[in-house]
């Protein structure tokens, strides 16, 4: 039976660690971390997400502002919005909530932020520092599953991963973070996607499995080996008749896999809390880095 | 018996349609694309790379400009170097012949081209552009390689491919580039390194083998299947009694995997020419971008 990998719980931990941090900071009487976020339009998952990151902010003592715009802004106003925040000295790290209104091109407002305050890795040079193993803000999911196997002592070095899914803020990043060097990482790292013919042929023999689909309950028991560690990326809200209206569910069939895993992140709990913890621990970099 | 991949006749093919943009350019009366190289130091190998970089230069129509810094130049002097070419409206595309001598920081160096002009690919940024399947300049090996298959139709869709080495130049990129969309690409690929547990499991089962780890003969045909694809990255001068006292070695046992694959690189002839010609399709396009 699978130990829990506890996303929840470490995540805890570094919102705690990040607030000790902070309490000397400010007991040094320099001025606290700031995160600004921007959000446009009334998308509710985003608002949902933007206003988790203003909470997060308050428990591990940022500063943070939240930026609202129509969805009627236009492009060459969120261009001046994010240069205000690039040349802002009190600003250390922003996010631009995604997704965006139709019209505006994601890539170039993500190329818009400056590197050294983009806190969600996404920009090129941050994600090509990490792909080169320089010094990068990591992209907040993969930067929380390797800081939980870290936790954990779950080492990776040579052994067989499988990472199911190519999206440029999970699959691709987490691929080239296990196959880096260090411990984490050292794996040998075999990337599968929607073209990969037998993808079971692969998940049979992985040592370690990354599901980031957003396909309900993929990842079925036979499909895994006795041993095998998974990492759940998947919340899909399903719909169901409760109060909610809906629950979320992972990729991974979890009652099945957990009698075979040993090691494995449960949905909600697992990956989830720790990509909103990696978030507070970038700021808490790009605020250090500046000092 | 496979048939070859042939880089020499690929690349000439190449130069040859540069050559007549070139033409067509100047036919035009615009001034001809300019390539810069900086090398530090009397290293013979960089030397030879250099001199073959300008004469590649001539031979499309290129203007080039070779820089010659004495291996005492200082970090701070070989900046000031970058920062002019990066300045100047005439050159398009320079590269910083590597390795540098001890003493000055690569990642510094690098780091300071201009993007733009950087037609090594080897910036974070357009790393990171490439991994995320943004338009980039791609460093000319993987380059050369993804060319050559497109060429003789060599398709990677859903295949099974591994890469053998993880260096920043020629292993990481291939893997990221046989795993983005289109076809070549779309494959499903592991990387495979030093860390790697029974690296002939991975290899005795793929479509697909890129080599680049400078091992020679590393790759025998008992590790192949019937019908692979065998791309062979590496060049190592291994000694001999004959008139030049060393010859080139691949990583792969060519008279043994040739019996085997279906197609095959041979070494001379393969990726290296093919990798010369891609510095100077980079550098048509950085040309092309600016006008």
């Amino acid at each position: 039976m699978a130990q829990i990998l506890d996303g929840l719980k470490v995540s805890k931990d570094i919102k705690s660690e990040i607030k000790l941090e902070v309490d000397k900071i400010l007991a040094q009487e320099l001025r606290a971390p700031h995160l600004a976020a921007i959000l446009v339009g009334e998308n509710g998952a985003s608002k949902a997400y933007v206003n988790s990151k203003v909470k997060d902010c308050k428990e591990v003592g940022f500063e943070s502002t939240l930026i609202r715009l129509s969805d009627t802004v236009s492009e060459s106003e969120l261009l001046d919005e994010i240069k205000l925040l690039n040349e802002n000295p009190q600003i250390d790290g922003f996010i631009v909530q995604l997704p965006l209104p139709k019209g505006i091109d994601q890539e170039l407002i993500i190329n818009a932020i400056d590197p050294k305050k983009d806190v969600d890795g996404f920009h090129p040079e941050n994600f090509g520092r990490m792909a080169l193993e320089m010094e990068a803000f990591l992209p907040a999911t993969p930067y929380g599953i390797m800081t939980l196997l870290e936790r954990y002592n779950v080492s990776t070095k040579g052994k067989n991963c499988v990472v199911i899914g190519r999206s440029r803020i999970v699959g691709r990043p987490m691929s080239i973070l296990l196959s880096s060097k260090g411990d984490p990482g050292d794996a040998t790292v075999t990337l599968v996607h929607s073209h990969t013919q037998n993808i079971e042929e692969y998940t049979r023999k992985a040592d370690l499995i990354v599901v980031a689909l957003g396909a309900p309950k993929y990842l079925k028991k036979d499909m895994v080996k006795e041993g095998v560690v998974i990492i759940d990326v998947g919340i899909t809200r399903v719909e169901d008749t409760g109060e909610r209206g809906f629950h979320l569910e992972g990729d991974v069939d979890y009652e099945g896999c957990k009698e075979k895993a040993s090691w494995i992140t449960p949905v909600p709990g697992g990956v989830g809390p720790m990509t909103r913890a990696m978030l507070m621990k970038n700021t808490l970099l790009a605020y250090k880095r500046k000092i």
